[in-house]
């Protein structure tokens, strides 16, 4: 089981900043037993590409650019087939020919925190498209720890957690286009979503049950108190329209109206574009106008404070990465509420000063999405809302165009200037 | 139903700082028809008095002191027994003569935050023993929104979150001294581990199944992972070992064992004095001394980095309010780790970094506990472990003395230079 051999297109970044080349280089090779290489249909170009881009992240060395890529497995380590019991399934399945997709950091399945879901955290978790692990903008990709970081798409429809009975063929229609979004963007929406609706501090609204019987273990109501349809309503706010914002936003609403929660949403961002789309968005997904508004700061302080009687948001969904979105969240968030925070975070401490913290009793969440261990969930999301998520260009879609690898430089700048959307490269094209 | 009339002897703060007088002042009247006038039996001197004491919260009008008191119903305004259909319980049945228990704030009972269990937060919260509330280090004191904000003891029993089937004749044996826990140290102890051992990020190891299966709302095993014993040792540490703290303790243990969950608790303070009453409290409750240490802070790190080969701890108990605490914290935590904190904390900001929060994803719990909701629950700990709570004086216990109150002055001053543990007022002695 070798690799191909010969040469292969790749996307490199040349330190300090700005500088892509398109440039031909040796294949990958597997280099470890539990390698594999992927030979790649479309990669995926990210806003956190755009951190080493321009270089906020310091480089030192050049590297192969890229974390969400979608292939076909045409090369495997000695691992594969060796039978080996205890490990990850996959190093006793994956064939050559499997089409995969993979998250955007290497997890192994086998460490403490892979084995219990927090994949993003794994042992010996590494980033794709780093100077330590090429990246997926490119023809051919070498993957680490293979069998615990792809899926193979042939083996969904086994796991039932958020996605109900998945048919295999639809999926084997899913556009590449459309898989893409699992790498990264739609699982660390839905993990946005999927962290603030179960916090324990929301579970008396879902749930309908006072605190701490909310909680369990024993799920016992209390005789005491009665909860009123107001004191289960929901407010919650997304902050930051970008892909991920919208992937989270679409989550939310997906997993509210699958549960039957009654609730109101406002979006907030401050780009006219970003609110449009939106907008544009729910329209598709539900006639319940009334119940959902696109803002701005401004108008989002203001709109929460008329929905709540000036009480504040359940949940706020921080989808931006800095100290302005933390401190409008704070202000958006009622006491007791919960700030599910993904956005990726600097140097600068969080605009929080102890007293605000304990007088508002609140809740937050930071960190990376694990999204291996998320990806069924999303796969039902990706699966249930494909008038969004299945689309390239046009309103809605949240993926701009697909275009050459050749072309990488020019879309570099246009995405760093905020001149196109979400691009994929076709590195075939 | 009119109060008592005449004089009574109350403990007074006056500005600026440190000058507690022992008064003569009216007994309280009913102001307002949801009122009750308690005559109090013990009344306590809680850490928290010492922040007006000292000076560190602004005092500009003296008030009468204390937030903790057990009592006697001697007077009841027009709501009582008045038969308002729909508002809590109490109004319709509380009697004059009634024991009763009140939680260190007001609460009603009947705003949104009440009626969901977030009573701390209600929406006319009132602080006892504040310049807007007359407090409890008195002969008598008057109650507002007595039906939402006061236990009668001989209810309990019809409640069983967490408590069991509780004998009504054991809880009327119950010393006042015990019942005096309940009014903020003990639940707001068992709110700091009830947050943590709920959280979805510990879910996982208490429940075996991988994130995110683990957080429902389907909780369907994944056939992917696989789940060891080690995965589900629990690692917990409480810092700071005063009465609350030592309340954090003994509620955590007692969750962990009732559960059987296995675990690993680091109890930490910097006092010498503290740790030995926690060892001491432990060899009472447990024969298992090798799952638990106490702990200088140097100490600390160094024990759980030898417990979780360097991982850290899966929850910390943050039971201090300062940021040197919260540093602590973050040290000690492990990546989806919960830092539950019930600590007063200050004005500084907190001295997290966005990037770390979000490299180690980091949950965060902060505020004040909602002790009329964890009344039950607190209430069934306060019962199985009275080897520890029962108990006024000698080693373990969490009460040192109960002395009269026309010795407040001294005896404030003994608390705020450490010379004395936690004391409670005999108003009648």
């Amino acid at each position: 089981m070798s690799s191909p051999v010969g040469d292969q297109k790749v996307v490199r970044l040349y330190p300090p900043s700005y500088d892509i080349r398109v440039e031909t280089t040796d294949i990958p090779k597997i280099e470890h037993p539990d390698d594999a290489i992927v030979k790649i249909k479309l990669a995926g170009l990210c806003g956190s590409d755009l951190h080493t881009y321009r270089g906020t992240e310091a480089v030192t060395q050049p590297f192969i650019c890229g974390h969400e890529f979608v292939g076909h497995v045409v090369a495997l380590g000695a691992s594969f087939h060796a039978g080996a019991s205890g490990r990850p399934l996959l190093y006793s399945t994956l064939q050559i020919g499997d089409k995969v997709v993979s998250p955007f950091t290497v997890s192994c399945g086998e460490c403490h925190f892979c084995r219990i879901g927090f994949t993003s955290r794994c042992e010996g978790s590494r980033l794709f498209g780093t100077a330590t692990t090429a990246g997926g903008q490119a023809q051919y990709v070498r993957v680490p720890r293979a069998g615990g970081t792809l899926y193979r798409l042939s083996d969904i429809g086994s796991d039932t957690c958020g996605a109900g009975e998945i048919n295999k063929e639809t999926i084997a229609n899913l556009a590449d286009s459309s898989l893409l979004l699992l790498c990264d963007i739609l699982p660390t929406g839905v993990f946005a979503a999927f962290q603030a609706l179960n916090h324990p501090k929301l579970l008396p609204i879902t749930s309908a049950l006072s605190y701490p019987y909310s909680s369990g273990p024993a799920n016992i109501a209390s005789q005491e108190f009665y909860l009123t349809p107001q004191d289960t309503t929901l407010t919650i706010a997304v902050i930051g329209l970008g892909p991920v914002g919208l992937c989270a936003t679409v989550s939310l609403i997906d997993m509210l109206e699958s549960r039957g929660l009654i609730y109101r949403i406002v979006a907030v961002d401050p780009t006219d574009s970003r609110r449009n789309k939106m907008a544009v968005i729910y329209s598709k997904l539900s006639d319940k106008q009334d119940q959902f508004a696109v803002a701005s700061i401004e108008e989002a302080k203001d709109i929460v404070k008329t929905w709540t009687d000036g009480v504040g948001c359940n949940a706020v969904l921080e989808v931006v990465g800095n100290n302005s979105a933390l401190a409008l969240s704070y202000e958006l968030v009622r006491p007791f509420g919960c700030i599910s925070s993904v956005g990726v975070h600097g140097e600068p401490h969080v605009p929080f000063r102890g007293r605000e913290l304990y007088d508002k009793n609140v809740s937050m969440e930071f960190g990376r999405c694990p999204v291996r261990a998320m990806f069924p969930m999303a796969l039902g999301i990706l699966l249930r809302r494909q008038d969004v998520f299945g689309a390239v260009g046009g309103e809605i879609s949240l993926v701009e165009k697909i275009v050459s690898i050749d072309d990488a430089k020019e879309y570099y700048d246009l995405f760093h200037t905020g001149k196109c959307g979400k691009i994929l490269f076709d590195p075939w094209m």
